[in-house]
């Protein structure tokens, strides 16, 4: 059986755990807190280099780090990633976006206002990750406009890639109000059957 | 013809120059000023709404962002991108990990310290940036002891990659002697058939 090593409230996780749920696809999840260091003890780092969840071990001591590469893994062949060489580099396009212009600021910010105290330098930090933030919301509203979800008008793992911290955004304090379009977006990604919630493990 | 949208000393234009010159395809080169704006005009933000370089405009009006998807869409049934499975997800693995733990410190210490005057702002965030950086270095430096590539045992578009700013890593004041692994694998990739500088357009 696939086992996923996970940290419940990481959207990284979730994405990975959305997409499983959505294949329908049994794993085991192993729980890490990172909060205490669980990523970083030299066993783990056995299993990745880097440090960080989420982390799926393919059959015992195979394992593939990096929520998108693990995403693009598991959604070969099935309907969540598209055939076509060119929609499928859209989807790549997409999910490189996440990591690079979103995550960072956004899901870093509700991080750090979830969970840490606000170091001086942290604190210097926020202005800069609050603006690259709504900058990443501006690109997917101006995207959506007229299209029902971000590659070739089918749900697929650049949707999730996108929704995990997205949806969430709130508990970073950005305020989703002014982008009717993610929000009728992310209301379309809710409604795909076999749906669950980042609290549900 | 394929067109590309770049900078010359942009690392990540260059993984595009550097993977059409080895695949010996032909294509027009447009460069940009990013100091001046070019990519943040109306014009340019309809090719990338995220209004960066390198775009690849594979035909007119069809244009594709972010450095590693377009490698990868160029990279698709050609000796740079493994055909199996496994492979394939551990080529998207490294290039995710440059994205979001490489590039984000490798790559903007090199900006800033040659291009940028050192705000204030960006003072404080440097030792931070510094850090990650070389801890970067040492997830490289250990996966590749006994490696002669990142995945596979052959040379691959997360190889180009992860090359393209850690070959200029000196360039942003990190040093590399005590990264032998690395050192010797960065001769390899510059061994490689059709390899060009970063400076050759």
């Amino acid at each position: 059986m696939l086992r996923l090593y996970d940290y419940l409230s990481s959207g990284n996780g979730y994405k990975v755990r959305l997409l499983l749920a959505q294949l329908g696809i049994p794993f085991e999840r192993i729980e890490l807190d990172i909060l205490k260091g669980e990523t970083r003890t030299p066993e783990f780092l056995q299993k990745n280099l880097n440090g960080r969840i989420p982390v799926l071990e393919i059959e015992p001591g195979k394992f593939l780090a990096e929520s998108n590469a693990i995403m693009f893994y598991l959604a070969e062949g099935t309907p969540f990633l598209p055939e076509n060489r060119w929609e499928r580099a859209q989807v790549l396009q997409w999910m490189f976006f996440e990591q690079y212009s979103h995550e960072p600021n956004i899901a870093t910010l509700r991080f750090w206002l979830m969970h840490g105290e606000l170091t001086e330098e942290r604190r210097t930090a926020l202005p800069q990750k609050r603006t690259l933030g709504y900058a990443a919301l501006e690109v997917m509203e101006k995207h959506l406009a007229g299209r029902t979800f971000f590659v070739g008008g089918r749900y697929s793992i650049a949707d999730i890639a996108l929704y995990a911290y997205t949806h969430v955004a709130h508990e970073g304090e950005f305020d989703l109000s002014n982008y009717p379009n993610i929000r009728a977006w992310l209301e379309r990604v809710r409604a795909q059957p076999q749906h669950i919630p980042i609290t549900q493990d």
